[in-house]
């Protein structure tokens, strides 16, 4: 089996992670897996959404959305049609849960940060390159507040990231392009942390179900190549 | 650790499938998992959505509601505010690509069937609900095509069911009711096949993450749980 | 003349009201008119809307709904079209209005409460079914919030009914099932109180315009109607 | 008892009816109901709704708006708030049925007439000026077919008028303005034909319940109010 | 070159303006541009807008619409679409901007008025006739508060009037109307105060790109245009 | 008078054309005026408007948004407030009427080219810079069309580029940056072609009225400064 991309099953693409990317966000970071870029923005506001208020208790919360031509065919605008398509909310829950389980919220205190994950090109994997930005543009938001003093703990639990993995021709492989993905029987989106615990599985059988060791195999690719982003995040916060 | 329920760990609730539960839809179920009561209708249209139309294939759609006081505090009715919530959108997109498993949609030909899922109790599990009550019927509005010679050939797969597990104070459950998923650390909707394959799996850490020995027992629970609904579904199935 | 449901014209259909449906709502009631049958829940909320603050007035609302396939054809669901239609906003106004009609807001005090309605099997006159069931759950709400000891006093003025009447050909007759409906000339949906007071008269001619007459010996029908709905009320009631 | 306005209890409000008072419209008129000013005017369109394609029927439909200084207050713009109000929808539905009782649909043909009445200021009994106008502007539309030799029949089958009838602190009394209308304890709209038949009759008990005597009264008021209205219609349409 | 109307290139239409048109409005007009007519009201409220709020400062907004047969063609009603187009939101911006420059906010007080300008009849220049008629309902406005002795200083600052001007067949003209609007090369809109400042020019070009000579001659016709609608601005308001 | 920004009263800021910028695009643009960062691109389809069907003519349309940080403070996504702001429907019309002067629809034949500008970080002008960067992808588009011989005639009349001008303390500036912008008495946009012909004016004061004098002075500060920005326009096509 040769993937189309030419990688080995267990590679990842071209990971890049570039933080400071615009100017007014408190974290901004310009994300890429290959040809899949996403620019994800933190913003934090004072105050927290009424079923949180007086509770001492901050909130974190995502929102996603595409260009219109981040794709092969120009998609309409979600904006002009009204309304957020199934699928763009399906996301947006996904990446506020997943980022959740990287924040002690008690110790944030009564802030939200406001999460927007932007995608200007797509190639597959927005939303597993969506956290995997997102949780670095969270730690400059929360830098932000320690800088300004005004937060003197450390909310942050761990990093977190998150990868594709799926069955492309019979063979698990990890972090699958657009061809990749259209092509595969299964997919499956995993979120972990830093210390390889599982924050969200989500796997679909997308021709025949797949079975329990196509799922093992599955979660060991995935294990192993969300450490290796997170070895990227870090080297990221590392250049300051 | 004793089950708020108190029911053992891999004890499913009090299943029940009720057919022709209305008039004059051409699946019609009333299911039960203990207090969560769904009435899962199936709707068979001629005619297909344009990404299908003249491809021969037939489409298998699902909606998804609560009447507004299903819950124990009134929520607002979704009609009345204009949208459908992330929440609804989430779970019918769910049930539709689960259903979409149980049929080879090129046998279906060129129908539409919508499986509509209006929850009038919710006690927790709403969604693995929806899904093993709506097979069922979607098996009748399959009969019900054949009957009237509209098609000729048998477009079910296999049965398709849904359970979900979580883990409450550290001890992996089956099949939980809405005071153990208050509580519980982990929640996992899990949908498989007749056959044991997996469909879709959906598990989500709502506290501390989760590692791979728990992941491995919750999906044995599921497994175990599923083929016990797919009994169940049979049964109501061979009443005629 | 013999009616497609042959019935007398002067019959109701079998009418069927049983209290305590569901689980979650204070009041809970499944009326059925012949094969038309409706879920009707009473949700009780402390506060009432702006206009009615601090004034010591409670309020009473109503909501109506169909589930999609409650009908022969399957209706879009209103939440995904994201707007009630015209019919819908002008039945539950008038669920409202008559329920207003039953109760002593005063006495009722600052509390406010929701009637739902929703349809799961329409065969003619759902917003009369509507109205008689929905009489019996405010009652049961109005009996928690006397339970609760909430309040003190009966802020119940009289039960309410409602039953439709039309003319099918040339002859008066009392709640049309669908098929007598469709073919009615004119078609009466008549509220009423305990005391055989008009609460609310809604006649529309279909084809040609109705005379005196017609209009006096339909209002004649509705009047013996509503008294036959009150007493199954009141048994409903009387068991408690 | 004497009337806020002056005026005996038969007694009709000043009535005006202004033909051609917009120049684009197939039929424009102004109608006042004293103070009550609303502009109808009747548009035609080849073509009808899908429902009636090929039938060789019309379809003539309504709808209603309010300028938001019509009223003592402002009220906010239904465009601006991105809907129409329970009260508009059930307004415009009711125009719509009237207007469809006065014309025979086939001898129409394959036309659709659409009545828009935006009530410029308002002082009571918008819906049932509108009526009265709109059937002038529509009797325009239709001389507009005829003279362009669009059709060759009359599809007139009478002109149809509406007025309101209240008991007002105990004494039936017919078109009540704005002050009465908040003061009465019954509220009746009544549309009737040219042969004295009635298209709708929707009376309502604001307080108490209301008996047959009251409601005998008030139907024989607004005959004989509407057959004046009819009179005023003719007029209008025999000044050419 | 002769104007389809024909006017001389630098000649308004025939302008009119009625104050107190409609009762309840603080402020009621109107205007008619030639076969241009439309209602605009000034309605008075207490308070301010959130950003406005505790600064002592007023607030002047507006409104647009058009009757759906204002024009040649039925437009659909923007209440039934659920939202106001594109053109609609530009003018009504266009009208809230220009007034907020005839009026010093900070001597209004923390008042709003809600300019509304409604069209029952289109021919070219809906927004500049808008505008002039929406000023002298302005002033009727700050009477009325002057009037209550609500405020005690006068905020008007000056009148403002608008007109159009436009390249018809290469030669400059004034006050288009909508024959000579379909036709021209350019479409400017000018709004100017009494004193001759500009106060928002918007210029098109419709086909060709135009040139500083073609400005310049633009200018100076809007320039004398609107000296002459302030004049009839004046004499309106002069009567009392 | 110095300028916050320190640049000479003629001076634009750093202009930057980035073409190729995303790869999916038929013309894919970042363009940055200073801080104000851009991405335009311009989707081709087959086919036009409706209005245009059959027409021969070609299309050309834009939309425009921003990310919701591109700015100091997180402005709410308008996909998820449902609805585009008055601001944004006002600019996307700006920006289609814009491009459409560049080009001669009918040699473009039934193609519809979209363009779709997203601000990525505003600091002031993003209307200008938007239709300026714009304007080349553009002809990327039509490049793209005649290489693939879809078209084989030149569709492009001439280069468009667009820039603000504005009164800043009393002196008449170009291209002003959010401070200045924030701080200025008025406000002009101004949109030329190659030839130095205007195809839209729109000024605004933003305090006092501006006097014809300082409105002559802006135009020769903008003619300077689009032609300028041409230059920039045509080196970046000229790499090729």
């Amino acid at each position: 089996m040769q993937r189309p991309s030419g990688r080995a099953p267990d590679q990842l693409r071209a990971i890049d992670i570039t933080r400071h990317y615009t100017c007014h966000a408190e974290g901004s970071v310009l994300v890429a897996f290959g040809d899949t870029r996403v620019i994800c923005t933190a913003s934090v506001e004072e105050g927290v959404p009424r079923f949180l208020r007086g509770s001492g208790s901050g909130w974190v919360t995502a929102e996603y959305g595409m260009l219109p031509r981040s794709t092969g065919t120009r998609m309409g605008r979600e904006a002009a049609r009204g309304k957020q398509g199934g699928r763009t909310v399906e996301i947006q829950r996904l990446i506020g849960r997943s980022l959740r389980a990287a924040i002690d919220l008690k110790k944030l205190g009564e802030y939200t940060i406001t999460i927007d994950c932007d995608v200007i090109q797509a190639d597959g994997g927005t939303r597993t390159a969506s956290i995997t930005g997102a949780c670095v543009a969270l730690v400059d938001a929360i830098n932000y507040l320690q800088r300004k003093k005004l937060i003197t703990t450390d909310p942050l639990l761990q990093m977190v990231g998150s990868v594709s993995v799926g069955v492309y021709r019979g063979v698990p492989v990890l972090d699958l392009d657009y061809a990749e993905d259209s092509a595969a029987d299964t997919d499956m989106n995993v979120i972990m942390g830093e210390d390889g615990g599982f924050i969200e599985v989500q796997g679909t059988a997308e021709g025949a179900p797949f079975g329990r060791p196509e799922l093992d195999a599955m979660l060991d690719l995935a294990s192993a190549g969300v450490q290796q982003l997170i070895e990227v995040q870090k080297q990221a916060l590392a250049e300051g």
